[in-house]
């Protein structure tokens, strides 16, 4: 971290900066220039606020060197995390395909879609029960009965599941989910995260609607520091001026997130455009560019969806996909192997 | 709400459209053109779900022409909610200032703060007790404690407290808060949205970073639906490509909001721009604007301030601001009544 | 400027940098850390090309302290700035008024707006001969002819007349143009700029639709390096994920490059908008914000506009405001002198 | 094109308005209901301003259905723009790779990379003569004698060559180009888009760094209207709030553009990131996205380039990256072929 002093800083303020920077085993190296004097600060950051120094009548401006996150960070975890649910894992080297309908509806439809995505190479079912809705008027999802039907989708199948949750007194019902899903607009739910990192059941964030990707680490940062180390990251798009698709879908996510952290990294097409025949080839493309897995919506009747019917896919169209996406995968590593 | 159909829509789809839409009790009118058939459909659309209907195979784009929130609707509730909170009123005419510290950190501190801005003219008690930060290793507020600091303050001054709900699960603290006050994190936390609607405490929703004004607008409408109208909407800026400043204050949401719906409009200058110098002139730009109320951090010593200490006034400079600021509501008031 | 060096910098490349900093007359402090070097550059570090820095294979980061520009920085020249334009000034606490149509478009037109803007209080006539429209085949203004038209009803009234250039090859046309506007289009077009820089007529910057304050004042320095320092500033509005108004306009502009910049600034609700109603108060919020005038389109039958007409306002809508606007401004004046 | 009515609307002003759309051979088909009327306007809208309708006093809204280009549009011209240059194409089925340094700093520089980048597979050289440069105080590109050293550099290796134009006046300079590059900046610049229309060369214009899809093709129809049908897009990123990256890469926009144009889709995934560790994975991502070509910078010397070095590969890196594209976009094409 770097203070920079604003000219001719109050010297009683400025020792008892240093005493108190001190005392919380942070080294200070002194750079006196003509018209600013700047503090290079050294040690363990991240449990300084930033706020905090910048507030002081003596600062101009403090700038981070080292990033504010420490479990979540590459730097201290080279290797990548590995999660694993059920019998799959998520991250180092494969590709995990979650496919499912944006909202449970009822047994026939889970199971028949669960049986399908299964069959095309899915390997996590999806499926909305608790669902956020713009409107107090929407379809709200079918809540806890969804989420039991889900469980039966995965007796039938073997497919673990992945599901939102909206808020923590929902935590009970979620305890034999397989994988806790944060949906965007819960990415800065601070203390649903916090619970979440105090339960054991892996968790995915999803980026919120304009998060940067420290916002979004820290995010995981509060999950990881509650003792919760299983968290995968989906990247769904950022809101900006464009309006013919949905969202933006940011792939630079991807490779930065690799460098940035060593979790898992997946990608959401669906959401992210909110358009069917913009799905195929932005997951193409999302696995060119090294996720570790996508986030597909699929529905047996997209035009009778009780939510978000235009961005799934039919199980056929689904079908083809994968069949693509599976053969991308391995020509990729093939060629990376070659290297 | 007007309905394109794709060229040659199948008939039998269209007709199940039709009659699906004429059992809801909507009207529809058919303009056939030579590349598009167009339905307008008239009656109470705000219950119909556009996705559903966009989902359509026939479907090539649906339209609103009328807005999705009714509660919310001036169309529908000409006259100015004035929501009233211990002996003041917000909205109906009146420059409602709420003022105090980011965040509570103690009886001396906080007593003393209110007797400060109450004596520079505000009505109202801001203060932080459970706080959203973005770091899981920062100062996360001091709690159900803190509540209790700002009713101490309460009873020494009188002023009615307004402070931040971050979950469901702290409502039972809250009952005797004035103002339960919805950060901007939590603008879409549709879950804690329908909890304080089934209360009868007002509650001041800030707008989302990237919400736009039918989002936030559609979140007052998920309190009202529950039958809570006593709402109170907060802009704080939105998140741009601009990073001089925390966010961009976007000071026409005064007026669009005020012809949009019948709710109140308060504006806080501190949060947007995260600087204190930038209070004054954006506090004032919003006076002349038309907001019904400001919300402005004011400390005794931003220099220690536990957070957001750089965009804190100081009592003094609170107490010349709000002079100006009064006065210039009444020279325009006075303005208004000349006309 | 900071440079943050990787850890264990190549020697010989260090060396290097440093020598080739010293003949640039840069002074360098080294601090060194366990984990990172940093040079502090002291000096006119404006002259340096912080990409050329950031791309040594030995430098981790690059921050500047100093602002990249020089003519344009309050710091370097504290006065204000105030533009003679005909037998008016634009800054120095004085409000001016531009008003007038979007396009020219005939004599009898522009006459009887100028005659009617003037008469409410307009310093200056304001008119489109060049029109920038997304669409070719939208109307694209009279060009030179509505230049020439624009000095009629200068000659007859005595305002002086701002107008927009599109490109250089015109220049010779606006020789005796009051004031040039750049619209924002054209704010990144650094040939005109350059060439702007190099006549002595005054030069209105609007800001670009996605432009940073420092861009905004990097254009302004382009014009000022050449040579002509009659440069004004125009805010109207930034492009966010907001699709209600037009743009966002962004009054904190007002009070940070009050703060950054000697320049005049001045306001354009009428664009920022794209809606007559919402000039009213946001011209007031901006008056009360601090704005240096106000950019205002006017037209006498907005209802045949050739373009922009939703947000025009009619002569008597404008006499009415200017009347509200001038009173305001003494008011706040008045106050100001009180302090 | 749907014309929505204020509720009883006046009715000279309407019959006006019907006399005035059938007049320019537009029909109109009205739905009348109980809160609006609703005109649909069937026949060649484009010709229409949407502006001046919207600006009637009987109007409350209008919305377009069709897209307002023409020549762009795929609608009309289902076939794929295939753009001839020099001995080689871009589009139809080919990945065109344009590589070269941001900026011809000499005649050995650039000869030697040209040489490179063609043994690595490169079919386009692109070099900066004219530089955009946000500081008049950088090194603003070796202008008239970059283009000699371009074409040098052509007649050594055969390679055509695409280089930026920044102002009309530098026209004459551009005759023997082989693709004339509109950079983002200049995207809106309105009147050199007709003048490149007036001519001959092909033309590539980025995407302005605001600009939404309708924006872009509605400046390829400024080329096009003009009669220079030989036009081809180049994605480089958006603006967004996201400061880790200098812009945010759409890569949407490949499959978006190729529904609603037949023109060619480059993307150019050095100025996108800023910083050459991306490009790698963002071009890969590209390509499986079906882009038709990458523009990426390439420099001997990255650490002493006189601009944007952060962002070049050097020749070794491109090379092993061309090696693994061109391999993927066969891998692509038979997986294609085989369905």
């Amino acid at each position: 971290m770097i203070v920079i002093l604003k000219s001719n800083p109050n010297r009683d303020q400025l020792e008892s900066l240093i005493s108190w920077l001190q005392d919380k085993g942070i080294t200070i190296h002194t750079s006196v220039g003509a018209a600013h004097t700047i503090l290079g600060l050294v040690g363990d950051t991240s449990q300084l606020d930033i706020d905090l120094i910048a507030a002081l009548d003596i600062v101009e401006d403090v700038k981070r060197i080292q990033e504010p996150y420490k479990n979540a960070n590459r730097k201290f975890h080279p290797q990548d995390t590995v999660v694993h649910v059920g019998g799959t894992q998520v991250g180092g080297g494969t590709l995990t395909l979650m496919a499912g309908p944006c909202s449970v509806e009822s047994e026939e439809q889970v199971v028949a879609i669960a049986r399908a995505v299964q069959k095309s190479g899915a390997t996590m079912l999806r499926g909305g029960a608790f669902k956020p809705r713009t409107s107090p008027y929407s379809f709200q999802g079918l809540g806890a009965r969804g989420l039991e039907l889900l469980k039966v989708a995965r007796e039938e199948t073997g497919l673990p599941i992945v599901t939102e949750i909206m808020e923590i007194g929902q935590l009970p019902l979620f305890k034999d989910v397989d994988v806790i899903q944060v949906g965007a607009r819960n990415m800065q739910n601070f203390d649903l995260l916090k619970a979440l990192g105090r339960q054991d059941r892996p968790v995915m964030i999803k980026r919120g609607m304009s998060a940067t990707y420290e916002e979004w680490l820290m995010s995981a940062e509060y999950v990881m520091a509650g003792g919760n180390s299983n968290v995968i990251l989906c990247e769904r798009g950022i809101r900006t001026f464009e309006t013919y698709t949905r969202n933006t879908l940011d792939l630079a996510a991807i490779p930065v997130l690799h460098r940035l952290t060593h979790l898992p990294v997946i990608v959401d097409p669906s959401h992210a455009t909110g358009k069917a025949w913009l799905v195929d080839p932005l997951a193409t493309a999302a696995v060119a560019g090294g996720c570790d897995g996508l986030l597909i919506e699929v529905h047996n009747d997209p035009a009778h969806a009780k939510c978000d019917g235009p961005q799934s896919l039919r199980p056929e169209a689904f079908d083809a996909l994968t069949g693509r996406l599976l053969a991308l995968h391995r020509f990729l590593r093939t060629q990376e192997a070659a290297e």
